[in-house]
């Protein structure tokens, strides 16, 4: 597999993901779901089953793409706090798969997820098992945004004709917009109308439009960032006191850790298909005395501390389990709970001109200049 | 033309609409709309402007389709109130059409309204002059009601597999919902998305299933009957205090005067794209001491005088004018206006057990028996 200039990439691709997989691939996505994308524990359940019905699943690189592949770009859209309690139908992908194939009159071959981060990572290896396709190892964010203007294909100018949605009554929708911003807002509705969960499809992948408007090899990475931090769990060397996983991950993800402490405020509101609010962390041990809040819409945007931004969006923000290092989503994040709150670099992609413009803190609405994330102290 | 058992239908059908009938079936249409379908006034001045640009359009009956014609059920979608303000695009029922030929593999050649009341009986007649089609001399209720499944298609049991919508911003959907209530909930949820105000089309009306599913006559009776009316305009002998043109309207619908008087109170709001409210009035000269209340959504649905039902859904209610017997839309109705309320038979179609079921008081929530509307003193 060559190397690419995106950082959201493996060097250890998978070629296959069996049944072994599924937990260190859902671990790895809930990290990269910045606490959005839906919680993974639920769809890791899915997941597993569908691959015990349906066999393991293949795995092709965007670079192994040939001229008859076609990857309809998947994604769960609405509120994740309903996500946990609505699982997908097995329908949905399909009338989805047969809807994209009248349009564009060829067969799908592949799923690519839209976001790698949280559920919408795991999803795509259930609804590729089901429906005897491949996944594309790569997303369109690197992470988890909330909106579908949010992606790369858009950053690499791509068009999106149009997108299919379909709920879990049956319903299906094919929505063509004027631009992304139009189809946010009238996914979204559908989405409200549907329950606040639907699942939607736009972009149509393939060898010649793939380069350089995906962020490739994510789903190695995930899989990779997982198994790291299974290997943190119970009877290994961590549970014996000798590594700290939270110090494992941010090493795995060349990042920082802003803060370790005790959860100690949460606001959390689900309003029109998004969740929203912010969740404050007082400091424990060394970090004693220092209070820090991170900011949410669906996934944690921007961290403060005294008035100052510690980190902000497009990086990456993940509250994890001080004990664990796992990454708890937003809906499952509780008072009490003893957290890390550490912080990585997004893909370069995100930090140019149109990526900070479509997913900066301005785009959030927070009148915050975007300062690229820098670890303070060497990780370990 | 045949005579038919539906009571919507006209003996003197139309065969061409041109400049001169424009003002008649807005008129007619303002009466069978029951103040709802939307304000005719500035749909009015656009047909005329298509009919003068594009010359006078071709009226074909139920009877006269041939195999190779197929008909699109177009309506507005939305709150009127934002209807009067917003007049729709031109490319929006193009994209309509476009959209519906890809999907059913043959040419549209005809537009027929889903509701002959209001804007939405009079607009069909600038989408055919300005795409070039015929417009089918039949409608999908003889009236206007305010929600997708109260169709004469529904009532029939007739599938519609997909619905087609349009916004003036040129976001086009296509959806395929499991019934006409998933139809309603996702069709209004986009248009308030797209503003409040949207065009759509559903169901595909040809030669084989338009017979017994659609009210036939119900272009060329709105004609008729808004010919009647102004005659009685300036001039004519009714301003001459000859002929009262509230007798004239009644005795030409075989409809009854239920009260005139003047407007004493109208609530009026727009809520989750719909015009919901009610309209108070009081008695003059021979009802002096009487008071009715008019229930609205979107249309009249409901007049009530002491507890008692005078007129409810599916029967017509209309609010008109007292001096001119103008039927006054849902919007536009004012404190102090003089008007008459007045009441007739629906087509039988919505007598029926199904009809009932759809469009009786009951869908519209009231807990109301269902009394058919009987004038209690002859007309004139």
């Amino acid at each position: 597999m060559p190397d690419h200039p995106l950082s959201g990439g493996s060097r250890h691709p998978v070629r296959v993901i069996s049944r072994s997989d599924i937990a260190a691939l859902a671990a790895g996505c809930a990290v990269f779901g910045t606490g959005g994308g839906g919680a993974v524990h639920t769809e890791r359940l899915a997941v597993e089953a569908a691959i015990d019905e349906y066999g393991p699943v293949g795995v092709v690189s965007v670079g192994e793409l040939t001229d008859d592949d076609a990857a309809i770009v998947l994604s769960g859209i609405g509120a994740p706090s309903v996500g946990i309690e609505m699982l997908g139908a097995v329908g949905q992908a399909e009338s989805i798969v047969r809807e994209v194939e009248e349009i564009i009159e060829r067969r799908v071959t592949a799923v690519m997820a839209a976001e790698i981060g949280g559920s919408n990572g795991v999803a795509p290896v259930r609804w590729a098992a089901e429906l005897g396709l491949k996944v594309l190892d790569a997303d369109g964010m690197g992470r988890a945004f909330p909106e579908a203007t949010m992606i790369a294909m858009n950053v690499a100018g791509l068009p999106s004709p149009f997108a299919v949605m379909s709920d879990v009554v049956g319903n299906v929708s094919v929505l063509r917009t004027v631009d992304l911003g139009w189809l946010e807002r009238h996914a979204r509705a559908i989405t409200v109308a549907s329950g606040a969960i639907s699942l939607g499809a736009h972009y149509v992948m393939t060898k010649r439009n793939a380069p350089g408007a995906v962020v490739e090899g994510t789903v190695s990475r995930a899989i990779q960032v997982g198994h790291r931090l299974l290997r943190c769990g119970p009877g290994s060397a961590a549970r014996r006191g000798t590594v700290d996983p939270v110090d494992e991950l941010v090493d795995e993800l060349g990042g920082g850790r802003i803060i370790s402490g005790k959860i100690i405020d949460v606001e959390r509101n689900t309003e029109a298909g998004f969740t929203r609010g912010s969740v404050t962390v007082e400091g424990v041990g060394d970090d004693r005395g220092r209070l820090a809040r991170v900011e949410i819409q669906n996934e944690n945007l921007v961290v403060l501390e005294d008035g100052e931004v510690l980190a902000s969006v497009p990086d990456l923000v993940s509250i994890v389990d001080s004990e664990t290092g796992e990454a708890i989503s937003t809906e499952l994040l509780r008072f009490g709970q003893r957290v890390s709150v550490i912080a990585w670099a997004c893909d370069p992609l995100w930090r140019t001109r149109r990526g900070l413009e479509l997913a900066g803190p301005a785009a959030f609405g927070y009148d915050l200049p975007y300062v690229p994330f820098v670890a303070r102290e060497p990780a370990r």
